[in-house]
């Protein structure tokens, strides 16, 4: 029986501002990844979501930013690779220390928004990131886009790489992901997302926006915390892994050495 | 032969702009609470200020503010005490991340400006930041006003608490701080700071606002970072207590217990 | 026939976050208060809902706030009176060239949150606010809450004072506001509100927490944006003072003065 | 006898931190670039700034650049042009609201940093700055780099431009301006900083970093604030034209329309 992981954005609330369905999406997703401040998230909603995501047994994941609250880190920002190491490095380590102050073990990084993206294809940038998640903790599993040079990149430096594909999101024929500002790159449909989850995760395939098939090996598949349809694409993404005998499980992470 | 700590505030840099004279601080120094990105610091200069304390063997600590970068987190701000327990794990969680990934151990926390006030009068505000620093890590010292409810509060609750004394403050009769507002409330003559200094370190007394001394039992003496005069007032303070046969030592964090 | 105001705080989203349910809000309230970026809303935001309000033809004011995007503005900050003056300078100035520049005039500015209440209260702070206003435009109204000695001072500074009560908001039996954190100081029922509103605008009375009533005179009233039955409320408050021949509309302003 | 405008970023201290040598530039340059808290700049900052502006008659104008103060505005951001107008007309909007509330007319606006050199060649990014500065007031000048695309489409846009250039700068051979990157891309030589004023200001030419000499046409100059030889270097380069009977003179602003 072959099995995949579920991870979906949470904490993404930052102070009175509500987004997401996180109380729901905790039931369905094996992993969380919980926003560090910098893109969205504050220090009482980052504990609220460490909580939860401890009391439904979710592995959890830390969510590094760009600095961009408004823009909610979607916008490239031209961080140097050094000034990027240290913003990784704070922003990890401060979820990482909530979590053990939780009685949790923190379980993954994974880059957000244009710093995912920036980072799949710069390699300074990439490499900067693992430094900083390697430097906190070795045994940190780092999500990154399947099939990217930073997926390839980060293995060499050593960190263990579950490489991530999109329930949600529709192909380049390129691998890359279509750009959000394009109409319909987000898919709400979810019988379409979960045809698409089954595809990644028993046939090792995904279709591009060209109309074709690529091959995609994935150890982890993502749907969107803040996609409208999330929460029903989320449900119908795992009953038909369920029902199509995929188990849904986070990647085991090593135990923790002594620091 | 007795000892003391000399602790300065450091990292207080902000983007491009700078305060403070680390460098040579760090010559004089024996602890360091660097600012940890709320009312100065970014990760940058966390990341440079802690490499800097690293390889001088000054003690390193964490030092949480109200979030106020224009005010410096000298203005009081209404935190909700659990809002300020998650404020206060954020924070000193980023700088005790980035120091175990630059190779050394978090000693203690000392919180900022407004904060270190309310919390020093506030039980409430006291028992938040207590737990916040025992959750994170019960070995972590704790640095507090001299004969504050706050330093009582921290013991009862299991931390290890260091009493401190300003060595370029002046005091109210009651055992507080003048305020900063307060012409002349900041002592730049090194001299006097250097005789108060003495004062507090051998004779476990300091003048008052009044006239008179009051008692204060101290285990580390400040000297401010942001004082025009640190440099002078550190130097002369440090070849005062030296020449009076009292060491100069940050006290020792027991073992670090396994995480 | 007498009339009144109907004012309501609009624009308070914050980038991708949304609070409010602006659009439809705008067809009852008769003035609009703009969040001007320090509590919530950014320039996209702002611009926006200018825009929105300009086409309902309600009357635009500036809402400035203490800087506290992450507490949403309803934390006291002990802010000095001359920093003060110029933070709502600045606010006040952004959204009125905003206004100007989208075809509009700025009508009137409204402090929210804890800087309201603190400024109600203290006579240093209301001064500061005060003298911003004045000198930016002498002509702007002022929405202060009715009864306070800001109202006072605002006139005896030569400003068009509009005095402010709550059609969902619980009285102290001394006029002022119950607090937020006090479970129930919210009127979220319809009725009650609408039958607040009835009293204030027909027989100058409100009820207090204590089950009397008190005396007070107000020219506008307020139903807040972000209580969640925000909508039913400003309907049925409409309502209920039209069916009782009150008309609804925003308090003159002068012309504007050559500037 | 010819002229030529004097500028000086000013107003980019921050809080407690202070960058810039703003009272002694006041009294060489001819007009002032005032940042507007999105770099640098608080509303404090601001004020005082133009309050020292209107002291010394410099001619005052708004410095608007991508929300960045840890990075100083100096970072690309990836903004798109409609938040770009909401951006800038916001900032301008801020400091024209206090120019004026201080008894002072705002005179021009010049874009900061990684802002000024993404509008210079990204026409869709100078046009969203030019709309915000033609919708808030048709009048204000608009300084932007001699040559660049953008002075083209300013004046088409009906506004009146000033091409600028620098004199503590060095220019590649297609007028763009040397990365600050790049070391020894700031002139810090007053002699050096004067000859290439006179250059630019008598035979409009400029050398380049290959050894060559391009033209150029500026009715402005600019000396950096935050370089560290501001003061020398401007006091150098005022002497040096004045010496050659260059008059220093801010360009006139025609007289404002009724708003």
């Amino acid at each position: 029986m072959s099995a995949i992981d579920l991870n979906c954005d949470m904490g993404e609330s930052f102070g009175e501002w509500r987004i997401g369905a996180d109380d729901a999406l905790l039931r369905l997703a094996t992993s969380a990844n919980v926003a560090c401040g910098y893109h969205a998230g504050d220090p009482s909603t980052i504990e609220r979501t460490v909580r939860a995501a401890l009391q439904h047994r979710v592995a959890i994941g830390a969510h590094p930013s760009y600095p961009d609250l408004v823009g909610f880190g979607r916008r490239s920002l031209k961080v140097a690779p050094d000034e990027l190491e240290s913003l990784v490095l704070y922003q990890v380590a401060a979820v990482q220390g909530i979590v053990r102050a939780s009685g949790g073990v923190l379980h993954h990084v994974k880059l957000h928004g244009a710093l995912y993206n920036d980072a799949a294809s710069d390699p300074r940038l990439a490499l900067a990131a693992v430094r900083a998640v390697r430097r906190l903790d070795a045994d940190l599993l780092l999500y990154v886009l399947a099939g990217s040079p930073m997926a390839h990149l980060g293995r060499s430096e050593g960190l263990q790489v579950v490489e991530e594909a999109f329930a949600d999101r529709r192909y380049n024929p390129d691998g890359t992901l279509q750009s959000r500002a394009i109409e319909g790159a987000l898919i709400s449909d979810p019988e379409e997302a979960a045809a698409q989850a089954l595809d990644i995760a028993l046939r090792h395939t995904v279709p591009t926006t060209e109309g074709g098939m690529i091959q995609l090996e994935a150890g982890t598949l993502c749907v969107h915390g803040d996609n409208p349809a999330a929460l029903p694409v989320a449900r119908r993404v795992r009953e038909t892994l369920e029902s199509n005998d995929i188990e849904l499980r986070s990647p085991p992470r090593v135990l923790p050495r002594p620091c």
